[in-house]
């Protein structure tokens, strides 16, 4: 491998979404070239930052083997690509993947993810691999209903979840989510928390860092807000990235993580899901920590020493900023959110608007958490996408 | 002009190094699409960051108007394009130009820059339009020898510029400036100072904003650290601002600009130069400031209200990386700088590296000023590139 801070270096990200748009703003930072991989029609984010574009199919080998010999290093910024095709694109182009896949083979699956981190005595919420129709109502029985179905592959954000309240939800849930086509389905009980907390951790061969501990606040399985730090204990805090830390390094990941948990209403802390990649409830950290996540992503990837954490301000609140029409993409009504002494606003530059999606992001740094977090809300609360 | 917040907003750079790249970054941040234009043959740094690119000669109109035509807003990154031909750019294609031609051509000749800013009561270093050889012998009489001669455009980081000692001397290098196949020569008095500082100002529609003053520490005029605040009094620094502030007004300026002082040591301030652009002395800004300068530039000419430009630390030091040797680009013997807790690599991404260009710089942020400064040196002295 060229030498990352080579001017001929070139980081290569599959998927070329926000995440990967925010992680190449870093990659120039350091003089790198990038490169892109989408596998979508229309133009990706990352698309307009490079003139090194390619585009196919994830579950082709050959329409990505282009792209990944041009590059010095590749990274993801999803969980879609199967681990399988990563090893071999990693084989025939001779180009590194980070995190490995090797250590995405750990997470990509929930029910070997969830088996991974157990292994490394992380509680996990409950869960059950459901192999018959009996287990369905099985597991309503021994952790309660509702609960959730999970296709072990390729959920995102709420995508390939079904919440389930009695056996005849179950069954129906079972079969949509793929169940009987072979699909693996996992059980995941509901548990009473007081908070859901987050916290990246990066690592490489040069070592590790683990990031403050952040609440999100969540609405219909999407996040909407991050406060930083969770108004939880320090106790708690410090649980949380030492759970994060001992996960990063039960999968040997060399790259940047973002785990979630659930604190529970006895004050335990359960891991909920793992992302091997930049994390929505690490946005905060471009302006709210001395080394982003993203820098982080890119140093560790590209084998550099890794940034110190440790936030600016006391308190950074990141508000998701999510579309609100069906239009070309316009972040309208944004003028005092602009104004805001250290907010900052970020657009994706993506192209086309829609309900719900994740257009771009805002971030307030202050003193006091809840003051912060009231002003963030009352700032972005006019913008109209 | 289309809102810049919609993701269709296209920003041009008229110019295609360091400071269009960190401009651009900036950008990017917004949602907008970036297009450059480039006089160079070579690749340049902006070129690897976009799908738009265009070259060609910045005295040929022609040679431009596609890219003008397809960008939103355009703005320079350089001094080198003459505001008459901006003028028919911006006419042509009709995409507006800021800063504007006008207020480009009040600064573009250093003759015609010091009376606007005399007329504007801001004190500047002695000078004389050359009219004739005994111009030459009498400046030096008036006002000591040595002193320079400047070609009244295009001068950068000491090109354009004859340091003379006697008459002879002064001949020959108002020969060579171009004085002599008809080029305005001024001569400009050496002041003595105990310190050159600097400040930037962004202005738009909504308002403007003035950063810290800041020293700039200079080796054959060449700029190699930027220290902030300034180690001067705090009525210096407000004075430099004020005078700053006073000199955008004058040239009614919409955009971001740099002004350069000296400090003389009777006490006295002198606007010693202007630039149009984002400047080496406010790269400090970046993380040193909750808005930088590449940001407010870009907020400045798409008509965003400007961001807020205070210091995040006590002191920021930022030392620039210069080429040591004439090779493919690689920062060598980085690992310390970037290790350094608060120290902010930056490579420009330039392929070809040669001794003395810039290539990248480090910025350091802390608390005690000369504790910084001498640690950011420690950090970067065993860098080559």
């Amino acid at each position: 491998m060229k030498h990352p801070l080579n001017s001929h270096f070139k980081i290569g990200f599959l998927g070329a979404g926000q995440l990967a748009r925010m992680s190449a703003l870093q990659a120039f930072r350091y003089g790198m070239q990038v490169a892109v991989f989408s596998d979508r029609p229309e133009n990706e984010p990352v698309q307009f930052m490079t003139p090194y574009s390619y585009s196919g199919s994830f579950d082709e080998l050959d329409s990505m083997l282009e792209f990944a010999e041009s590059c010095d290093v590749i990274t993801l910024e999803n969980e879609f690509i199967d681990s399988e095709i990563l090893v071999q694109l990693q084989d025939k182009s001779g180009t590194p993947i980070y995190p490995s896949p090797k250590s995405f083979s750990l997470i990509e699956n929930k029910l070997i993810e969830k088996q991974t981190f157990e292994s490394a005595g992380i509680p996990v919420t409950p869960y059950k691999l459901i192999q018959s129709s009996g287990d369905l109502t099985d597991f309503g029985s021994a952790h309660g209903w509702p609960y959730m179905l999970k296709s072990s592959k390729g959920g995102y954000d709420g995508y390939g979840n079904e919440t389930v309240r009695n056996g005849t939800e179950a069954i129906a849930a079972f079969e949509k989510l793929g169940g009987k086509a072979g699909r693996d389905i996992l059980a995941e009980a509901f548990v009473d928390f007081t908070h859901e907390l987050a916290v990246q951790v990066a690592r490489n061969e040069t070592g590790h860092v683990v990031y403050p501990c952040c609440e999100t606040v969540q609405k219909n399985h999407i996040c909407v807000a991050v406060k930083t730090p969770a108004p939880v204990s320090n106790e708690i805090q410090k649980r949380a990235q030492q759970l994060a830390l001992k996960a990063t390094k039960a999968i040997d990941g060399k790259g940047i993580y973002a785990y979630e948990f659930f604190l529970t209403t006895d004050g335990e802390l359960l891991l909920n899901e793992s992302a091997p990649r930049p994390h929505n409830s690490g946005h905060y950290t471009i302006e709210g920590c001395i080394t982003s996540q993203f820098e982080n992503h890119v140093r560790a990837v590209c084998g550099l020493p890794l940034g110190n954490t440790t936030l600016i301000k006391p308190a950074a609140v990141m508000i998701n900023l999510l579309g609100t029409h069906n239009r070309d993409a316009f972040v309208e009504h944004a003028g005092v959110a602009v104004s805001e002494p250290d907010g900052h606003l970020h657009s994706y530059g993506k192209l086309q608007s829609k309900p719900g999606r994740k257009m771009g992001h805002f971030t307030l740094l202050g003193v006091e958490q809840e003051q912060v977090y009231k002003r963030a809300l009352e700032v972005t609360k006019s913008i109209e996408i």
